[in-house]
């Protein structure tokens, strides 16, 4: 929301720039809102499209020159790679307007850097994907933004989402660790229950059998810091179970180079033995 | 439950040879379940004592010879590096009875060595904790024992626990490798989450923020294998935020080989790129 010189309160026009998973979890939300969504744009027809027709708003596609030009609020969310580029692409016509992206690990002053003076970063701590709806009420968000009025606005835009005690000032360098801290917490977490799915396909083992496993271990952070709720052969120092365990992956070379680097790092100095039974 | 020779139902003795997080979640388990808990043994009195109370049963400290001699099933759950010599002192007495061990990498061999006949491996696939209370009604238990009918008295006294589709029948070849995935699912996928608390600490970023994050990384394996849920800048080789990232890590060498470590690992020729924006 946003006043006008007369004091009452005119609804923030916000178009979306990208029509991915972020956008399509995000964009809903906003709506549901109280937002208004005036536009999408998405590089493909089909995309910007598929979205819009969701909103009930208009869509845009092909060069990112062809987004409207009557939004306040620009929520760029395209790839790291495309992101310079779609920034400098949009400036002109829209030097007024607030553009936010929601990236973790590219800096505030890109859009500086595109001659673009009112910028801003909006980033929820999520992974999304296209075919689950997220719940926003949970989920804290990271904002940034160049001037202290648009810092506000961003928060505001996110306190339609969340409890304001999910709503942080980040700087570029906090975002950054906070994304890196994620690839850990996410997507390398991902990838060992990846590697115990692999493990079990091929003895024909189910991996539904490790969902109760997976839930009671990530369950347990509510009341227990990771470290303390570490168990496993490894805290124990256990090395028969270690030494067998290491046996049975000789034929599978990338599994051991995982299994013994994430054996080392729990055993680490400052790790202390839990009884696991 | 077990038919006497008139063909009526008694109820089988149960003692606990062990008083860790494992007993202390199964035995009120199978207290709920209607089966007769006769007694705790635990090496100290203090352990013994506290989950016999919880149980209303008789407790039994030092030795193990001095447990109970009537029990008919005895379910030991006691350290790896004891269990064999656990099973040896407590043959003596009770050579009738049938001795199931729990734990996921230690044979069923090992009740034949010690000259038991009824030997069985009752493991239920799940992390346990004295704080916490487990749903015994979601796990998955692996079942083995010597003889059919002893097979048969574990599957029972497991159908008092969960959905008869998830017991099953593995042999201790499998159970080792249900255990080793369980030490990536669990084990290090919690590793992962404490290196996600260490780099958000020296910046003084609140963990509780990744708290969503993880929890739909799981959820999502409700719906989509691990392989496909896999996200983040390693399946997309987004090569500015992995030297990014690794740059951030320089002063951190072990963090450093973890994440080169588990980047490789998602990177590996099977895995696909998926889009994450």
């Amino acid at each position: 929301m946003q006043r006008n010189s007369g004091g009452a309160v005119e609804p923030l026009k916000i178009a979306f720039i990208g029509a991915g998973r972020l956008a399509t979890n995000l964009a809903p939300a906003l709506q549901a809102a109280g937002c208004e969504l005036l536009e999408v744009w998405s590089r493909t027809r089909e995309s910007a499209s598929e979205l819009a027709a969701r909103l009930k708003c208009h869509a845009a596609w092909g060069h990112v020159g062809e987004a409207t030009t009557e939004a306040d609020v620009y929520i760029i969310s395209v790839s790291d790679a495309a992101l310079q580029e779609v920034v400098g692409a949009l400036h002109k016509g829209r030097e007024r307007a607030l553009f936010a992206h929601t990236a973790g690990s590219m800096p505030l002053g890109l859009f500086a850097e595109a001659g673009h003076e009112r910028g801003g970063v909006f980033y929820p701590m999520q992974t999304f994907s296209k075919q689950r709806a997220v719940d926003f009420s949970r989920l804290h968000f990271f904002i940034e933004a160049t001037t202290t009025e648009d810092l506000r606005l961003l928060a505001q835009l996110a306190s339609g989402l969340t409890a304001e005690e999910h709503i942080h000032e980040a700087g570029s360098a906090e975002r950054r660790r906070l994304h890196l801290a994620a690839v850990f917490a996410c997507n390398f977490a991902n990838r060992c229950f990846a590697l115990a799915d692999d493990i079990l396909q091929d003895a024909g083992l189910p991996f539904d059998a490790m969902l109760p496993l997976i839930q009671e271990t990530v369950e347990k952070l509510n009341t227990l810091s990771p470290e303390d709720a570490q168990t496993g052969p490894a805290v124990r120092r256990d090395s028969n179970v270690i030494g067998m365990q290491r046996a049975m992956l000789l034929q599978r070379p990338d599994l051991l180079a995982v299994y013994d680097t994430l054996t080392r790092s729990i055993q680490q100095p400052h790790s202390t033995p839990k009884q696991d039974k």
